[in-house]
């Protein structure tokens, strides 16, 4: 079984059919780029996933980390490939030339870490943490933090966390309760538990910069009295060299279904003398820093969710196209050769199921990447506006669907294989426990359904709502000219239809209902938002293939452009009907959630 | 987190309310039982699952046998709970007297085993298989057979297997190319190699009796030339006690995602002169007589998958229940105290979603238990017949839903919990992986729905299907005089208007279209029907909830009551539409994965 990472013809197609990714260079940032350099990195992180991340994948899963008291351990192997992305220069690939960055565009960068994502594992998540801390820090801190921490970052010699949960309160920010005191010399003095903290301790760097939030004394209750700090597990000296003990002691190691490269830790900071923490930017304004990490944490975990659907769906194919068994329905006689099981219509169903879950959640995770950068390099203050507007709506659905869909997509993967799908000589039912995790980390899909409906559609007088409607009113207006596209054309606009309607329907039941009722079905109108978007997406890409295949292109090329045609038909006639359902219980304002006791369960 | 295996309340209501249980004690197999026997039966199990495995159900998961090459190891406290099962004699609760059996009615045995299912994880898959071993070769084996083999395995000192999966044809078993050679002595010299064997080697028992499909010299090719034998691991002296190797020599272990207690085992067979095999029943029949195994195997494979959604949910209800956090987005005071997670609608949602899943499973398994009971042990021949009717025919049903549903509760029991659900201090993860198994072995969902349309629906003049039509209706009509649930019966009254004009178009279809085609929808049709029959159970338990709360029961079981008509109402407004969807493509016979090319992959 060859490996089978990314497919290489459709990240081409994304970056460079879908969203025009070359035009990038026209930009001043990424002047110094053209499509060779980008396809270079690309290149570049697809040897590191072969020749690092890959051979060691399934060690990583089966040799999770351990606590023996004192130290964390991991097995070696991991700190020589993260050297390696270090050396390379990808992991801090779209930071500014002066941080010691590429200054490449966030979409390529996201094409390059997707081969490593999906060769290592959560391996690449240190990475991927690291640099989202680091660019917080970048937005908000003061030049002094930026110039000690964001520094060694880049350069891979310190690792980052985001220190939010707290075992009494998970989800409910507002509720926690690590404490920080102010001390005379202007830092402030830590102490508090935090949970679930992804690469909270381990051996892969000479320092670990964790970003905490704490609650100074005094400050108001709930979300209005959270502060953000940087709080490194060791202190540094004067010459900038890894210094005393900063208090932040590993309470243990939680053993996760997947993602078991990276440790997921109880931390205890500040046991004796607090442990001392440098305050980011203004008091009480932490929520709103780490929001700004969140929000392209989430961003990473819908591409996780995306890159790993793509993955078990590369990986089935491939095994179906070579594994014979059985014959068709049609062929009776025993004594003819088996088929390889792709040729079985419910092999092909599982498949399709798979491209059009996986390519679609693709094609959204890259189109918000483009957005998070556009909101900063587009041409326009008006183009950076309705970017930035685009991407705080579509935030909740980035993360949310390929989060549900991709684990969707695995399970069918294992499925294809039958038994060997369900062993661990074969990756997919791997991928189908490390992307389990998605649907819970940065955000439930339930909270993303309260972000969407009570935050982000109302919001600026439906200003996110409407621009992101435009958007795809834009493209049904331009798919009409396509006559072998009206299916999906009119199957979109009713689509739309719907949307508004049921919109209509919460907007006015959260208005004038029992606001605990109104939102009961918040998830069913995150799906049906979900569906329509995936839908246009897939509609996006029927006209480029479209477009392409009237061009008569060679025999490789066809076959790609007809399987996209084939998976947007998947999606329109198998998925996007779902809405129907959704839209009537939102519009039904349906209680049976609501109206459920707890005492009756 | 207290220990919550199943839900007593639940199980006494499906025995004795939903289906009339304590009425078996009038049929005279059963004369010398009554509801207390039967209580004590479950109550022992539950004692055993609670004091045996319980306790090392996580560790049977982190453990998983090892082979040094020459034998397996198995935590031994595994042996420890088997034999305690054994001595209960619980591991043949439904076997003869005469057979050391305790002649219990199959529903009162499996309600028991549910216990031992849901607390020592696949620990008990070695018994469930010995048994339907022992069933097998009691039904169609000799007297000599049955009196050498059958006899120790219902003692437990013997354990079995079923032996049929090759690695160069999985699912296919007409392609079998395992070889056996009549000798001078009326027996059979077996050799070939067997993937995937539960329980193929172990250190649990003294001998392990594989029933091994395989090929005589000179045989039909397909399924016309497989016959069956008894291969022992090791051949019995004359006095019965265990003597020479008989050549079955395990070739590895598989490393599965769950079910990690019970070996799963590449078997190598007769490598040197032929293991010694034993022919059960006739030449070129082993197919009919493995089926009768299937068939039992495939009803025990439906109860893992819906007694493991009870467990999840029974589980993440009782942690919903305790873990405060966050309030009701009608709360908006920071200072207010937390509500536990149970109090928010989509908490809700994903509860009442598993206890629809899982009770509606719950109901069918133990229906069709019921049924393989009725159809021996039922009062009159028409009854006996009836019974087999309709078990023949939902038999692909009773598998799939389940195994299809039990997962997907598993993963809601993950969401709920979030962060907490992902760790394995909580068991809802290893629900989760273990329950993943159900949809492929014995048979995967897209087999079961070629079963169902191929064979199951036209054979007999439609009788199976207009049969369990019947019974519908039936329950339709009498539901009628019920005015509050008038939603329901409409509902399933359109349902099956809808089950029986999708039939009619598929049958049509297969008749007169091209046959890989109008199959291409099959494991839709199996959902869609599913569907209809898990509605229809739900239908029935809100009945006898209904009746129950007219008559002003306590408040518990008030409580319960209202939790059934809940979930029914929960089946009935967000799942069972879902046909309509279905039931348009079947209709329209869909082509999208039929014109799929395996290039345009």
């Amino acid at each position: 079984m060859p490996a089978t990472l990314m497919n290489e013809r459709d990240l081409e197609f994304m970056l460079y059919e879908l969203f025009d990714s070359e035009s990038l260079v026209n930009r001043s940032r990424y002047q110094d780029h053209d499509r060779q350099t980008f396809n270079e990195v690309v290149s570049t992180a697809k040897t590191i996933a072969e020749k690092y991340f890959l051979p060691i994948r399934q060690k990583l899963d089966t040799h999770q980390p351990t606590f023996d008291g004192k130290k964390v351990h991991i097995i070696p192997e991991l700190k020589t490939a993260i050297d390696a992305v270090n050396q390379s220069g990808i992991g801090s690939a779209t930071a500014d030339y002066d941080l010691g960055g590429m200054q490449l565009p966030p979409i390529i960068a996201s094409a390059a870490a997707s081969y490593l994502t999906v060769a290592g594992g959560v391996g690449m998540g240190y990475n991927m943490l690291t640099t989202a801390n680091a660019n917080l820090l970048q937005a908000h801190g003061s030049p002094e933090l930026i110039n000690t921490w964001v520094k060694p970052m880049r350069e891979g010699r310190f690792m980052g966390t985001m220190a939010m949960t707290e075992p009494g309160s998970g989800s409910s920010l507002g509720d926690l309760i690590t404490k920080a005191v102010k001390a005379d010399d202007g830092t402030y003095r830590i102490s508090g538990n935090k949970i679930y903290i992804s690469g909270g301790d381990h051996d892969l760097s000479e320092n670990i910069v964790h970003l905490v939030l704490a609650r100074i004394q005094g400050a108001p209750k709930g979300v209005k009295g959270i502060s953000l700090f940087v709080v490194p597990k060791f202190l540094l000296n004067e010459d900038g060299s890894t210094g005393a003990d900063n208090e932040v002691a590993l309470a243990g190691l939680f053993h996760k279904m997947g993602g078991r490269a990276q440790t997921s830790t109880a931390l205890s900071f500040g046991e004796k003398n607090g442990s001392v923490g440098y305050l980011v930017g203004e008091e009480n304004c932490g929520l709103k820093y780490m929001f700004h990490m969140m929000n392209e944490a989430r961003i990473m975990v819908g591409t996780s969710g995306a890159v790993l659907a793509v993955a078990g769906y590369q990986y089935s194919v491939d095994y179906a196209k070579n594994r014979p068994q059985g014959r068709l329905p049609s062929c009776k006689d025993p004594q003819s050769p088996m088929v390889n099981i792709i040729e079985h219509a419910d092999v092909k169903r599982m498949l399709l199921a798979q491209k059009a879950y996986a390519e679609g959640a693709l094609a959204l995770v890259l189109y918000g990447t483009q957005l998070s950068d556009d909101e900063h390099t587009a041409e326009t203050e008006e183009q950076r506006q309705h970017a930035h507007t685009l991407l705080d709506f579509l935030t909740p659905i980035i993360k949310t669907w390929p989060s549900e869909y991709g684990p969707k997509a695995n399970s069918l993967a294992i499925q294809v294989m039958g038994g060997h799908g369900y062993i661990n000589e074969h990756p997919v039912e791997m991928f189908y426990r490390d992307n389990r995790l998605n649907p819970i980390h940065e955000g439930t899909t339930g909270i993303q359904s309260l972000d969407l409906l009570t935050r982000k559609v109302p919001m600026n007088n439906m200003q996110g709502y409407k621009a992101t409607l435009h958007e795809i009113a834009k493209t049904i207006e331009s798919a009409k000219q396509y006559n072998s596209l009206q299916e999906y054309t009119h199957k979109l606009s009713d689509a739309l239809n719907t949307l508004n309607s049921t919109t209509d329907a919460v907007m006015t039941s959260m208005a004038t209902k029992n606001i605990d009722l109104a939102l009961s079905n918040s998830v069913k109108y995150l799906e049906l938002f979900g569906h329509v978007i995936i839908a246009w997406l897939w509609l996006k890409q029927s006209m480029v293939a479209t477009d392409a295949l009237s061009h008569q292109p060679h025999q490789d090329d066809f076959n790609f452009y007809q399987g996209k045609l084939q998976a947007a038909q998947y999606f329109y006639r198998f998925e996007l009907p779902e809405i129907e359902l959704w839209s009537r219980l939102l519009i039904n304002t349906d209680s049976t959630s609501y109206d459920m006791h707890s005492d009756w369960f």
